[in-house]
């Protein structure tokens, strides 16, 4: 808090000198430090955003669901990033970023919690050519947590809290952090040359991959599909809520990508932030009036749940290559995103998978649609290396994934009973209702 | 993402060579650098402040409609978003700023969508004396966006969805950036010394005239004023919806004004934006404190929806001169927004102009009021050359608005049918309700 | 507003040379004032964010009141802000820091509005080794209303709205600002050693307190506790809106730690700043991961309220030195935190004192908790000097605050009619509903 300056100053030289803040005096920076403190609070500023898409996940799957399952939704978005900080600092992220320690070069990272830089950076020099390592902490753990607010939209309404839960710690501690490495730790997938700026695979279709086999393992919710092969839709409650959400997201989504450039000491790197920011916002608008203009042309009437995974839709497109692309590439990308939500939601419906939020079209989908869409904007990508890269992350993942729900349900269910799920979970499984005096119609 | 520091060195090394990219080796910026960076990353975050105000309209407006017709709200703020930001960059952006390049010197700007720097700023050198295009860019396209959503409450309730985005489409394309130019492209209102920092005419005032020719054209709603001459109230349907979309608004006027500094390369600077953040608040509050006193006296009732109403006109009123004002100046010209408002909103109804969310006294009407106050505080202001603009820009947006207007009603007209109207737009136009499961009352 | 490089260039050679801007050409910033202008912009980054807070402080109490007090509770949380940031200008910041100025020394701080440094910094030479008053002014601000917020919370659904008003400019004109000037002003609680790095004394208990106090004299609201001794649980009607709330809470809360770092002029300074952002999240996580297994424990059901007020009591606990702790640290920090307001809950109402949203527990034990752990990872604090100073700052609130209580409940009383809590505040005080359409069940 703010003293008087020669309060401060007093402060600094009489109280804190063990921790070695001597050099807060200074107020004169360095230019070496210059640039370590741009790319530092360019990484917490764009982490903060990132961080909120956490609040956009839980008011987005808030508002899809029934009114019987809010609470329900509520508490597994708040439980889920809560865990996923826990668990990210314990174990993902050496996995993630093992540096010199891999435990399996390039395949398994280092097994060691997360740890951060001495106070006041004392002790040895300083490296100050790149940002704090708390700073990369926190930005990148934000990116852990929004895999995990993927797959709890698509199983909602009908998944048990606590497996679901379990299936989150070991998603942040250990599947994604592990195929992450891959890429963003330097791993093989990185040598090999894909190309994943901000996460159309290694975050998005990860998300996906781990929803899509969620949802095949859990099956689809009562009454969603009759045996005579209708679809029965069964509207959100909250459209308010929704919209709320999805605006949060493409917030978010700003420090999402802009971040994801990682340094902004020079000219070059903050006009490469712009480029990016300009190109996000252009997919997600593009992607948002495709599918309003799709679902117009298609059922005679604009579909606001529709637009909102198509603007969502856009953004996951954008968002493996979001710095090449012209504004008006980045235009078509996010447009082409937006068509594939329209299409894919019923098509995932044909084949009777139940995704609650449409989550695997959003982030699966549109996610392998933005991985190899690098290729018609980077000439650095190589489209066998980038289709190559999505089957590997999508095996590792739905293995896994596999595996951990299988045992799961072989363990203690994954499922609520019948009729938990009728009457909805938000009494049968926490005794609290979310709109407890509004009388349903 | 973000490679242990060795890997991205490589990286830019290996991968990036052919995008110019090799000055992001060097981690120690130089001060010429360092103006440019920190004005373009100023502009960045305030750019998603200002961005997240479309957030606020849309919930502003969906908290203050009736149920039955949220989903089109929404439906509509969504849309009108994603139409201004590809409208914008095909035409609007370089008709407002067109540099060297008018069609009619200081009247018409350039025809050319806009385009980007290169990545890593690569080819010719740049100028590193202002910011990047692409973060003025990125911040001048919510300025043009802000500007439709605030006709999109106005007209609520009764405009169709299509005509209404066609209107937006002419409004961001053409409207707003035709004006736009005549101030901030240094147009002939500018050399006429034309004073508006941030917007109080050129955006507020604009949005705020296309909404009174929009809503003397549509006509009010259904039921709203009586044969006998009653006004009947016709209230919100989610206040606390409607309060969320006022912090939001609030929040992202910081960056409105506060970006509308356009430089934080000097210490100078960067203390003016500080000054225009206080100021800002100060004019906010003052317009909630004003509204709050003036329903308790007036209608022995504090009246929530004037008090969200007060903050908004302050922050309108603050809007055209954030930066001279001492504190408070400011909160005096933010008192009087807050008083404007609580006479305009029953003056309008008098009048029989339906504004279903006081878009016209908030934008419109505190937006003259800020532009005039300018010279009290500003001694470079001139009340003739402010009145004039005012009026000047008023013609213009009035006439074009009108034009479109009338031309959309002759050709398929503006207006749903009375059933449509009275039986709700989300049911009759879009089939899907915003909150579906609760009964109404 | 973004004229051309040439226009603003010339704006500012020919329009503002009074104003002292010629600086504003020199593009190529000194290395002092870029120290400059990292710690201000630091400041209104954190302002804003602090800012959002009073938004997410208005949704979590709107979402945990019941429907017929949403507009009253909403009204509260817009007219406490708003009226903090007038009588913070006009009295409080200056009382707060008082610089060489005390009216008693180390006690009492300046009368004196707050004033901004003139425009452009224009004038005699300004010292560039900290921040603009500006952005320490706007930063400020947002504790003090955070403070305010934190009472409206505890005493809702039965307090008259103007004797809380009343309070609230008490509040933020004295008894906030005097208190926080013993310790941030420089006052005698900081010479005594007294540590709290963001406020989980200055700014959270003192809220807690005033709280209490409050709460104390003004009784449990109808119905809560019956003759024969039960609880009566009163579910909140929106619960959705209570966790964006908490969200929102969460996400501001970076701005409010990380700010009071004060300075990000050296690459310690902005280390530091990332330490206190991911130590923040982590005993947010941890309080909200406490909670979820404690309840469950406890109650086998997860409580979700009690996980939104567990992240809030992480967030509170880790608030008196973010800095110093580990990420093991601040996880157990936090973690202590969640179970603090798990037990605490209850044991307030055994003690029969109703608090709607759980404020003391979460601003007042939590905020005690945290003062004393700062003991566990800073050597320079001592136990008995904290302790001394959370007795001393509480006295001094419990003792103001229940004199100005007991002053408005003499004077024209402080609570509602009994017909009118029954009915509801919204409808009896403001004549408002906040979801007029649905019905009540």
């Amino acid at each position: 808090m703010t003293p008087t300056k020669t309060l401060a100053t007093t402060a600094a030289l009489v109280a804190l000198p063990s921790l070695g803040l001597a050099q807060e005096l200074d107020t004169t920076p360095t230019n070496a430090d210059i640039g370590f403190i741009l790319t530092t609070f360019m990484f917490l500023v764009m982490g903060v955003l990132v961080f909120w898409m956490a609040a956009g996940f839980a008011m987005l799957e808030a508002g899809l669901v029934r009114s019987k399952n809010v609470t329900m939704q509520l508490t597994k978005n708040m439980a889920l990033f809560s865990l996923a900080a826990v668990f990210y600092f314990l174990i993902g992220y050496n996995l993630m970023y093992p540096g010199d320690g891999w435990s399996i070069p390039g395949i398994l990272g280092a097994i060691l919690p997360a740890s951060l830089e001495s106070v006041g950076l004392a002790g040895a020099e300083p490296d100050l050519t790149y940002a704090s390592v708390g700073s990369d902490f926190f930005f990148q753990l934000m990116f852990c947590a929004a895999t995990a607010s993927i797959v709890s939209g698509a199983l909602a309404e009908r998944i048990k809290l606590w497996p679901f839960l379990i299936f989150v710690v070991i998603l942040t501690a250990l599947i994604y952090p592990i195929q992450a490495s891959w890429k963003w730790g330097g791993g093989f997938l990185d040598k090999a040359g894909f190309l994943d700026f901000a996460g159309s695979t290694v975050v998005h279709s990860v998300g996906g991959w781990a929803a899509l086999t969620g949802a095949l393992i859990l099956g689809p919710r009562i009454g969603k599909y009759t045996r005579d092969g209708r679809v029965v839709p069964i509207p959100g409650s909250n459209l308010a809520l929704a919209t709320l959400g999805t605006f949060i997201l493409w917030m978010g989504w700003f420090g999402f990508n802009g971040g994801s450039q990682l340094y902004m000491d020079t000219a070059g790197n903050v006009a490469d932030i712009s480029r990016i920011l300009a190109n996000t916002n252009a997919a997600a608008a593009a992607g948002a009036v495709a599918a309003l203009i799709l679902t117009q042309t298609l059922y005679k009437k604009p579909d606001l749940t529709m637009i909102l995974n198509g603007a969502l839709a856009g953004l996951v497109s954008i968002t493996a290559e979001p710095l090449t692309p012209s504004l008006l590439s980045a235009t078509l990308i996010g447009a082409v995103g937006g068509i594939i939500v329209v299409f894919a939601v019923p098509f995932l419906d044909k084949l009777r998978i139940d995704d609650v939020v449409g989550a695997i079209p959003v982030h699966l989908f549109a996610g392998i649609w933005g991985t190899i869409a690098v290729v018609f904007t980077n000439p650095d990508a190589s489209l066998i290396t980038q289709l190559y890269s999505i089957l590997v992350v999508g095996v590792f993942v739905v293995v896994t994934s596999a595996v951990v729900w299988r045992t799961l349900k072989a363990v203690g269910g994954i499922r609520v009973g019948e009729e938990e799920e009728i009457n909805g979970l938000d009494m049968t499984e926490l005794g609290m209702e979310a709109y407890p005096e509004f009388s349903k119609g």
